[in-house]
């Protein structure tokens, strides 16, 4: 295949194949019905990626959105309200569940590169009043996707804790692609483990596995969330095979998530120049946006298809590229070759 | 008692006490059992409604809130969305309903004075993805609480009307204060109802009654309407007494709306020159909204009730008051009259 | 007009029409806006009945099932069960609101006239398992409508109490008629109040009232009824009117309701001796049923109609009468006599 | 290991491991990310499934209770009801989902080995009527996991079809073990696939694979369910890699199905002599119930887990052994010989 045939395909973190190790690790497996608690690999990544937190327990889940959903569950009854910012995947992207799963109302936040801070949290804390649902959820996202994968720093979330506890609202963690946020920031998982009541992990982002996501949190807690789970149907019988997946994930993927920031800061680099971007947002992990000038997403990523690259529209005046485990050096050589020529055809 | 005692309660237009004439309608009122469809003085209100707004059909409810929430049941299903004003009382005071009862999503527009349009709402519309709610139902208030009783005019309605039709949307609108607005605007109501799938009248607010608003609607929506205010309680029995209260009302009550206007204008000009009041929203209708500044809504309110005037408050730097069937001219003059001496005490 | 042209209404005993001096004690009320919780007469309602009952607070709403659905919420959660018989109101005639409300499960029990007993329910509370929904709730009715007025005495719910004591069951009363059960029963309200969590109790039944029931409780539950009651749409203006009513049938129509049950054994005695009659289940209380034999309920209700005696079908071989207030001796007399000639033309 | 070392796990179809080829199938599948649905293997098993039933599409998920649950937010809406037998799985074992998940209630039927028939669901949709839900969908198990593996017969399921279709009622079937069913009916899956709304098959019982279940139905269903799938949690990315254990088994695994049929029979002829064993259901598939006599089911398992035979609890003198794939002839062989000792010791 020429060079310019084959796809370099930007769209998401999540399309990454299972390397053949990571695959040997599945096959490999000791295996047990997971719905009658049996499966030893999945209680061993349950067991693992809590310990990594410093938190109680672990819940393996068929997907990240179901782990988010099922902290929702946990912490909301009807007629209570979650706080969190406007373009939190909880909101925009899993599918109305914070109404349909938990009948929950939402506060929506602004704040800069998709992040809130405890004041304007405070701010909108419901009074005991009976035309208002009560306030009873936090929910933050790390790294922030639609803010372009900005990471939160303990400096940042420990003011939200506190209030947190002085007002008696629960905590939860979207950390999706939290590892990103840890490289980055440096930060500890066990200090990040202590400020959250829940934390949701996805295993098929950054991680590089096919399948799963872990909610962490207390016993008391994991064990109303098996309930949970049952009854959305995420309760998988020898799911073992999925967990070792993650178990060899956490091993062999997570230092070099380095890799991908260094890669995306560089497509950065590269997309800067294009005609018609008209801003970079702050590539601090393995996601770019661009924003376009006087050209829709659709236009821009058409015509990044015709040179086999593609990325997703994201908002009205941005386009999305996100960088992983199956985007490689020779990649980014074959962008900037591609791309070079483009420059005159706009 | 003197005029110093007497409380010049401007909190709100649900505060009003049934006059006498009211009462004896309620008492002369021919009763059945609504549950059974037999109370003929409900049906005779319902079907006035409908008359005025030229709808098929009427459901008469305990509360406005019960009405809205109806129409947001038979609009949409979970994991579907509203969309509306951040400031809309559907959202804001009515305990997470939207949510609690109809399990579905909001999206939360902003706009002048608690007004949305069509441009905006086309905004919003979600595509059909499998990450986002469907777009079901658009809902307007009239006049809106918030905006400080500001008014929709039909050439404001028109192009909403028209993407809801060509989009599939449904739109209902919080018509808590309609006849204030039609007394303001001078559209005429079946204008309106062809606007229109749902249309929720409070009789409880200016028009003075004691209980209850009406659901205007198609008769198939009606029909189902019925069911859900079954299963929400809202079935009474002999209501025909609370439904003589709004038939006397809508043959008394609404044209006297302007003089609510005049007074709360009236009103809106002695507030302006106190001190600490930044600004009052224009007031168009009976509320009027005044923005305060370097003072907070608790101690501007204290110093009010001080002098046995009664407002509330409405946001972080913001204060209420409402007039109604209970504030006459009288009132005004005392109100003068007292914050006449107020100003040197601030 | 002759006795043969007048109705003898024994349908249900919600019908019943407000007596003049109910009416006037309505005109009389101190009124204020019960939202804000200002309504004088309410609150003394309110207070009235929990003093009856020994419980702490008291909640007005618009109906019994508002009544009994806040009492659902309150007590449950999603995936949580409810134990009742399978032929509670609650279950078959609130319009699918325990789920729809509530979303919380259902174990439904048999049991002889309606009636459930500790032993059964002992059974069917499911164990700590991810399979089943935990139970949370049982519900009594009392008088059980279904089981033809049938009465729980305090000796049958004891062990119920015991049993939901033990396990950490919430205990709920349907008490839409339970003063028809106190006046059969002898029992005391205050220890009836000692063994519920909460109790409904329906004002526009064998009470007379046009419109209305009460919610008691513990303040901390009724609190959060308040809550619900909005989101609901339950929150009514100036209803001290509907509640004078109420008081005023605390006063005066309760020892009434013994003359409603030997009205109602009596009517028993004449059914029982028509043609197609098969059985009465045994009268308690103001409800009697009547099991018919080789002709269906619509053929007979038919053929009293034709006699201007209304009743109405329950159930698919069962016919139901109910005595009430407007249901005096001259009716009896002339139901008599109307069945009297009826034999023959069968 | 010695013989009575190894234990001989009858608990459930659900724990078979998958084999070795299975295994392979799973590795060497063509992946992609099934959010996007790109992942061929997955569109591949859901097009294969759906071809064999003559349905229209397919959708791939992590269980049989989220199957279900989908199909049943398909057909339902709050307040409308769900007709069933009392002892269906997706009442008594999907976590109170009905509810949670769809806010319906639910009809429960009695009848003979957990199958219903017209008759009896004609008896119970309810009228047009506020007091009741709208019956909306009708839910039959295939086989019946609680009437011990029974099985409905095409000529069982054509007069439900046409009460349906007269009704306006939807049809669903839970074929979690739809093939052990059609193995021993000789009934061909199209012919199934005709009666059906939305059908669910479960690959993880009988047929031996590790996770999942195919929701099939109407493309226009079948969209609306992604949908669905998307909110509860359960789209997952590289699932080809449990696809392909599904294609694999549809291949392999469904005609040995008989195989656990005649071996079922066998265990029950040798349970049938066991002292305390008062009956044997009939035995139809691979599902055999033993009704225990003098014996809790609790100390007859224990005694059974002392010669390592393991089975379960199956209702209050119940137990349940399966066969499935990773039961042989010596494993029976061993049952005989474990159990001819036991007679004696009771």
């Amino acid at each position: 295949m020429s060079e310019e045939n084959w796809v370099i395909d930007l769209r998401s973190d999540t399309l990454t194949q299972p390397t053949r190790e990571m695959k040997e690790a599945m096959m490999m497996a000791s295996l047990g019905d997971d719905v009658f608690g049996e499966d030893p690999t999945v209680r061993q990544l349950e067991a693992k990626l809590a310990g990594i937190f410093g938190m109680e327990a672990g819940l393996f889940c068929p997907s990240g959105t179901m782990t988010n959903q099922i902290a929702i569950r946990l912490h909301t009854q009807p007629q209570t309200e979650v706080v969190c910012h406007k373009q939190s995947h909880i909101y925009l992207y899993e599918g109305g569940g914070i109404m349909s799963n938990s009948h929950a109302s939402v506060r929506l936040l602004d704040g800069e590169l998709g992040k809130i801070d405890a004041e304007s949290i405070r701010h909108v804390i419901n009074p005991d009043d009976d035309h208002a649902p009560e306030t009873a959820l936090v929910s933050l996202e790390n790294t922030m996707n639609k803010g372009g994968g900005s990471v939160y720093h303990l400096a940042e979330v420990r003011p939200i804790r506190q209030l947190c506890k002085e007002t008696g609202l629960k905590l939860h963690l979207d950390g999706a692609r939290l590892f990103n946020a840890l490289i980055h920031s440096g930060d500890r998982a066990y200090e990040w483990g202590r400020m959250f009541d829940t934390i949701s992990i996805c295993l098929s982002k950054g991680l590089g596995c096919p399948v799963g996501s872990v909610l962490l949190g207390k016993q008391s807690d994991i064990k109303k969330a098996r309930k949970i789970r049952k009854a959305m149907g995420g309760g998988m019988r020898q799911a073992g095979m999925l967990a070792a997946a993650g178990i060899y994930a956490l091993d062999h993927h997570v230092s070099r998530l380095e890799d991908d920031h260094i890669r995306a800061r560089i497509i950065g680099e590269i997309m800067q120049k294009l005609p018609h971007v008209r801003e970079i947002l702050p590539v601090s992990t393995n996601i770019l946006i661009a924003r376009l000038d006087k050209i829709s997403p659709e236009s821009f990523l058409e015509q990044l298809a015709e040179k086999n690259i593609r990325a997703v529209k994201f908002g009205n005046d941005q386009i999305r590229m996100v960088t992983h485990l199956d985007i490689e050096d020779r990649h980014l050589e074959a962008l900037e070759a591609r791309l070079a020529n483009w420059k005159s055809t706009l």
